[in-house]
């Protein structure tokens, strides 16, 4: 097996460069043999609890898990539990059945690894930019923590797009990489926009985000990155172009702009013939990303998809190697 | 293991007699012996994808896997999940989350195998008749797919039939089966008794279909039966009866009767007097069928119920043996 | 292995003291070597039932059956299924869809042993006292079943309770244990309070059950313990006191009380000052029991928790002694 430089505690967000290029080879590895560490994870349990709806981030790391031959045990706390209190010191008379400090207790009393997925509210900001939900489970379960997406990141997404990129990129110069945000009618959260910037500036990639105006990311994500607000200025000689819709952060949560103009059709690659589109899925077709694209042979989105399943597993196997 | 003939790329209904025949004996073999090739699916996974609730289905289909040593993951794609757009083009600005097209395609590159139900509307006539849901997943998932229900067929249900009317049946003579209508409240979906007259008529038995005038069903299931609108004579000399409700095809999905005097009561079997009953389950007692007749000696359903194990089995270990 | 004296066909309730006294031996077996037995029920399956929401009794049943090599299958009953209906004879012309003889002769005969979570109505006092539902899947599966709740009992917390207080006890007299009643705003059932007083005293303990007038629980379950409406006088001199709300069993499921005064903080403890307090979870802080006496020294409540995997390892490694 690849040596892992840097012992993880939690996998919550982009660490190094180092370990993110460890994670990707070793992904590769397991693309290349998915059995290959087969007996590692034997006898143990890791609990995947959904806060919210999913579909690939479910499945994939059920398989990911299974792969290293561990028992995954999934929990819909949203539908086969109840509603969590979260804040502390909360005199617990109204909805909430359980607070999240026991829960989380008790889950990290059950398994040996916790994955959990907890959307943002979108309403409550200093909430949401403290990571607040994930952050109870992190400090409450005592165990080992796998973020499937939190309020500001989604770091399996983002390591997932990182080999996809690594895949498809044999140029000697680096590849220049946009972000553009795309139209949608929902209020959708910056996780996966925050942490695809996140690991591609920490993967030392050139990267420009282009977005309306008013529709500027946290810059704690963005920092190093070209902002530009002229969309087919942004896309030229784009070698990978990552569409994502995320709502206001500035003003937060609201739909600023609904602008269909920034649905990318083949007429916004003149200037970008060879650019490869990725997308994290699951994508509105026709509103935040056409059929010709995502039809198209510029589409990345299903090797994106697979790619969870070996994302999941290095980063699993790493955090086995701790313990 | 038997030698299976002919091999199947998906299993969505009845295909020949000779893999009727094949599949029905396999089953036998299993229930015989549900561990006997107990590492022939090892290593490989199927997806249970669930767009409708379900029993029987769900928890037979897991368990034949299991004794193939292939490890299900169960998907409620209705609940776990969000609605899928189903129409080709769509711009997805209402209330479809992902495109079914998206979807399968990567679900069938996480799995081995699907094994997906997909009930009909009962409002769009040619959109069910073109199974156009299930046809979706096996068109776009690129893997082999098996039907747990579709709009039109369930043939997993028709198979656990075939087996039981075979272990139930050693006399010399053809058995005379009947297929009866039976009243309900609510609209039905023709699957089962479509696949049942497919199955039955396919297998090479002397198939006797009756219900009230306006309940023909498609005739591209039933051309062979005798269709006859008098219950009472229909029932006549009867080895195996078969009871189902379903809606009106022709005027599509509408509920046309609900004449209690065609639930069978023992009273009807008279000139039946050997006479087996069946029904697939879930049944509506005292509605469908009789207390009387479900909790009596003629009542084959907990007998189905248990085949359908051996039926999911035997179905999963052929499609095994072509990848 | 240790060997149980007396072979059960359910795990439903307190048997005797014997064998009350032999799985907490076996479950502390369990949780020094949790693997101890990982063989007994290989190629065996349980299915867990559940007519309503759990977290822990969810996950340690599963976790339990995987330490023993029995394959767990969940099955949200109210969720993935439909609605029940529970009356003989009933005409099934309403919301219900299949007869609860019917799905539970189907899982018997699906799975090696059952276990099913069945709470109260709360409004049928006579069929929440006969424990109704669950007493149907008992009759009707024809298998093993083992009680995850039922309307009267919760036996598999209280199990992890009275190993729970093993544990914490090695004093030479009998352990003073008080069950205190504590407020809520919803009607809450009786299920774990009766199992506890059951447990308690069929384990031979010395039990004082405080609560406001009204309050009384079923004598059935509270017959040999002390009885004091004076919270402050019952908590005097307690080693172990257990905090649960209930509903009004007399005036049945109604809410007689929400005192505040009941919910114990440190004040309460001044004549106890080396008591320990108990709860089965999820608990409602600053309502039932405060953040205080949660987050101090007292607190059992994780211990019990954890305790859940070990308690249900133990009664399904009998029960699958016994077939």
């Amino acid at each position: 097996m690849a040596k892992l430089s840097q012992p993880l505690q939690h996998f919550t967000k982009f660490e190094s460069f180092d370990l993110g290029n460890e994670l990707i080879e070793l992904a590769l590895l397991y693309k290349a043999n998915p059995a290959l560490d087969k007996a590692k994870g034997e006898g143990k349990r890791i609990g995947c609890i959904f806060l919210n709806p999913s579909l690939r981030t479910r499945v994939s790391t059920q398989l990911a898990a299974l792969n290293l031959g561990l028992e995954p045990i999934v929990l819909n706390m949203d539908k086969e539990g109840w509603a969590l209190e979260m804040q502390e010191g909360a005199i617990m008379n109204k909805g909430t059945v359980e607070h999240i400090k026991d829960a989380a207790a008790v889950l990290g009393s059950y398994f040996d690894m916790l994955a959990i997925r907890a959307f943002p509210s979108l309403t409550n900001k200093e909430e949401d930019v403290s990571d607040f939900v994930f952050s109870q489970f992190v400090k409450y379960s005592g165990i080992q923590v796998i973020s499937l997406e939190s309020a500001t990141r989604h770091p399996l997404q983002s390591l997932a797009d990182q080999i996809t990129i690594r895949e498809n990129w044999s140029g000697k110069k680096k590849p220049k990489i946009v972000l553009t945000w795309g139209p949608h009618i929902k209020a959708i959260p910056h996780a996966v926009a925050n942490s695809f910037a996140e690991w591609t500036l920490g993967m030392d990639h050139d990267l420009t985000i282009t977005h309306p105006s008013g529709y500027e990311l946290d810059e704690e994500f963005t920092k190093g990155a070209k902002i530009e607000y002229n969309q087919s200025k942004a896309l030229e000689d784009a070698d990978f172009v990552y569409v994502k819709n995320w709502s206001a952060f500035n003003d937060y949560g609201k739909i600023i702009s609904t602008d269909a103009s920034w649905m990318l059709t083949e007429d916004h690659f003149k200037k970008a013939p060879s650019a490869k589109v990725m997308h994290c899925l699951p994508v509105r077709r026709n509103l935040e990303l056409s059929d010709e694209i995502l039809d198209g042979k510029r589409s990345l989105v299903q090797e994106q998809a697979k790619n969870r399943v070996y994302a999941a597993q290095a980063v699993i196997s790493h955090l086995l190697g701790t313990i």
